[in-house]
């Protein structure tokens, strides 16, 4: 069994009857889906809220019920996945394209479990490229800021066009290399007009499930909450 | 002539040829569009960009030539209303429903008027009910953290149904009466999750042209730039 796949399985231990669960986007988060599909299969009752479109659709798949984010008072837990997480948990998020919803469930979730197979688990973060999702309206004026910051900005494209995000934005990929100051690089991606929101997730996740060779190691993130 | 005339018609007094005008949107900021099609059809030399669909249909009307903010590099001088604004230039624009574009226009605009009468020159903004754009994934959580806040939220309604902004979102309009720290809201409305933008804004304009009366009285941001 893949990393990947042993985390994802593992967090869903976390799952119990009655909750309202997050579902992640993303191969790893998948696998989670997947082993929750395969326990509602086996008479879980759960209520579940997607991140994405693509998240929706392998769900009720699966027979897992979908509900509205608004329609429900608190998410109990989450199960998604990230780009990279560094030891003090600052993670990105977004490789994926789901940051947005992903960020608006996971502040809503009383507890965020993040499965990730090894190598996502970093000292530092910024290897990975940052996204930055942008209103189409101002994209190419916060694309020359980036530049000129020398921040290495790219478009992310599909099919030779812009990749186009479940809100409709676009996608700016920000190849840092190092992240250190993330905190102020948020407050300073936040007050960009345009700027819908970024992939930095800073003290989000609750509890980190890795894959690690044959087994998992689980981290708790002792300074959240 | 209204005290809106007045200083939508003042203000155009600061368009030159060759220009790259940003033209904004309510009925304060329409006499100035009006204004511009008038000098257009004498001779005028302007491209400009529309803050809405509804600026952008009158612009069109008036023959003013609208371009893509994307195909632009700046723009030189934009003319916009604003539905409060104080002593310290701190204002609060959205009363009607443009406040993204507008906030994106005016972060790529060289020179920022703003056009308004005498009533809306205040000793301290929170009168007029504070805009926020939020998406509608996830707007009852944040309907809610407002309403615990007390901070006095009412969703945007528009013939029953909840208004929709051009970049299909909802608006919360909170009734604070008076908002003292509005740097210290302003971070913390940007860094919410699911919050698009908001309507404060903090040290943008740079020229304010008040209708007083029979006459106009213009104030320079000295702060600015």
């Amino acid at each position: 069994m893949s990393e990947k796949q042993l985390a994802g399985e593992k967090a869903v231990e976390f799952i119990q009857d009655g909750m309202i669960v997050g579902l992640g986007t993303g191969s790893t988060a998948d696998f989670a889906t997947r082993k929750i599909g395969e326990r509602i299969h086996n008479g879980l009752n759960i209520k579940a809220v997607a991140t994405s479109t693509a998240t929706a659709q392998l769900a009720t798949a699966l027979n897992i019920p979908i509900v509205d984010l608004n329609e429900v008072d608190k998410i109990d837990v989450t199960i998604d996945g990230a780009d990279e997480v560094d030891v003090t948990y600052t993670g990105i998020k977004g490789g994926g394209g789901a940051l947005f919803f992903e960020k608006m469930v996971a502040s809503i979730s009383q507890k965020n479990i993040w499965v990730v197979d090894a190598s996502k688990y970093v000292e530092q973060i910024g290897k990975f490229p940052l996204p930055v999702e942008v209103s189409p309206f101002v994209y190419a004026h916060i694309y020359n800021q980036f530049q000129d910051k020398g921040m290495k900005p790219q478009m992310r494209k599909q099919q030779k066009k812009y990749y186009l995000t479940d809100s409709g934005n676009y996608i700016i990929d920000l190849h840092l290399n190092t992240i250190k100051e993330s905190k102020e690089m948020a407050s300073w991606l936040n007050a960009i007009p345009g700027v819908i929101t970024h992939g930095l997730f800073i003290n989000t996740v609750d509890l980190l499930v890795i894959g690690n060779g044959s087994t998992t190691r689980i981290m708790e993130n002792q300074r959240h909450k």
